[in-house]
């Protein structure tokens, strides 16, 4: 049982299952805010995945994929952008980091001078001179020696990543992004830039399947209700219907503890984590919700702000 | 990240994350009805896992497992016991099945006078004379060829199950039943005899793993709805803390959705492919909360009324 409907990319015509009709909800635009499509109201469809390893091994066909580590990896390369750094380059391994790190340093292709599309943000990188690459991330939660930065969002200031390229590895979140670019272009949210990743998802206007990074193949509640906050961002605009249970799930654990974020984040498994390693900080950090303007895109091996 | 504590079964001694305190709730004893256990305050830890599958290579050690499929086998195997079946014997295939009853059945091994202490229940199979063994079980919803039944619980009267042993064989929740026994003995739950099992756990009052049968290994909602009811009965008597995020979540998603238990079943991927089989009558049959005072429970392959 639990065969799932799958669809080319675009129009879906099932609207019986519309998360915004899910319970009344102030915010909530009253009109469906759609427009024509095959002589149907226009809508897309959302499947989300608790861990990269849920997703089938034939996988619903989307114009777009989301990854989502909401602690810390997407908050902290969606700050990264915004602060300024030209681009992020995501790696499962230590090792290969510091190669293309290296790589990059040897042949002076890190740094130069702005063509990234994301001038305009207040960081913007803008010409300059030649920059050496960094490199960021944390093994159980700890920066990796060597590393110029760890996983925390508060490290990534305009001083330091202002014009840089990044090489990140991270224990659950570089892993979900590289296995989310399978099904497409890879967003990357967080709480902090809902609402930009939702303008995105909404202009695109196609099938979208959320990969969650989770937690050691775990589900991760704090990435789950991300994943809620993007499914209730498109409701507020009268758009998206569940692909699958966990979409259904997600848009109703957001709604059970939307405002009580930082409350939540200190009872998840990996919540607890980082406060035991006196992370509370980054804890209230990624409990925001739209505050960063920016809507990461990973993209032939790239992030860079969409 | 994401590492989980693990303690042997019985006493633990974390309170910070109380599922009774996640909300006033009506109905929640207000006091903690615990008792008292190497000077703490008694309590007890509950892990919830979506599919047998996202059990870990190294599961917490607990003192009784519950599966839950609550569309339909253990709705199903509930009220085959309070119907007077002997005993459920679940197998993973249908030869499985067929197999050991066509043993059972050439050694007069099944339908013997009651031996199983399920005696007092309204269908309570008694002494009587030797009755042949039932198969029963589906493959995509549907009775498998040449079974005597299905995998709905309305086919399960006492006219025709009263003291006879059943073999069956069901998609998902028989591979629950069977992966959860590699725990401890296994409590069979669904929505209908919820009360009767958060009973048998509040009197073992030992930490617990639940183990959702899920749908062709993906989360299905009415699963972790049955888990989260399960947890809510142990926090209205003021026990239980999450081992683990989804049991936190699991919770919430109850409470949000209870009291509109048979509307959810109609949104669920597993809900839609039973009605499109024509089987409303079934999701509304499991919809119901606490109507069968029986725990069923699975100990050396067999399945008997706790």
């Amino acid at each position: 049982m639990g065969a799932r409907d799958r669809s080319s990319a675009g129009c879906s015509r099932r609207r019986d299952r519309r998360f915004a009709g899910d319970a009344p909800r102030a915010g909530c635009s009253p009109g469906r805010g759609g427009t024509a499509c095959h002589r149907e109201v226009f809508d897309l469809r959302i499947w989300v995945y608790a861990t990269p390893a849920d997703l089938p091994a034939d996988p619903p066909r989307v114009g777009a994929a989301v990854a989502i580590d909401v602690l810390r990896a997407t908050s902290t390369i969606a700050q990264a952008l915004w602060a300024g750094a030209r681009a992020v380059m995501p790696y499962l391994e230590p090792e290969e980091a510091r190669r293309a790190a290296a790589a990059a340093t040897a042949t002076g292709s890190s740094g130069k001078p702005d063509s990234s599309g994301s001038a305009g943000l207040p960081g913007s990188p803008g010409a300059g001179p030649h920059l050496p690459p960094l490199l960021a991330g944390e093994r159980g939660g700890v920066q990796i020696p060597g590393f110029d930065l760890g996983n925390s969002p508060r490290e990534m200031t305009p001083e330091r990543v202002r014009g840089r390229e990044i090489y990140v590895t991270t224990t659950n979140g570089t892993r979900a992004i590289l296995r989310a670019a399978a099904l497409g272009p890879v967003y990357l949210a967080a709480l902090v830039n809902r609402a930009a990743v939702v303008d995105r998802l909404a202009a695109l206007g196609a099938d979208v399947a959320v990969v969650c990074a989770g937690g050691q193949g775990a589900f991760s509640l704090e990435d789950i209700v991300g994943a809620g906050a993007l499914v209730d961002g498109l409701a507020a605009r009268g758009i998206g219907v569940p692909g699958n249970d966990l979409a259904l799930a997600a848009v109703a654990l957001f709604r059970h503890w939307e405002g009580r974020l930082a409350e939540l984040f200190r009872q998840t498994d990996h919540g607890r984590r980082l406060l035991e390693l006196g992370l509370a900080a980054d804890l209230d950090w990624c409990a925001r919700l739209d505050v960063l303007p920016v809507a990461p895109c990973y993209r032939e091996g790239r992030i860079t702000a969409a």
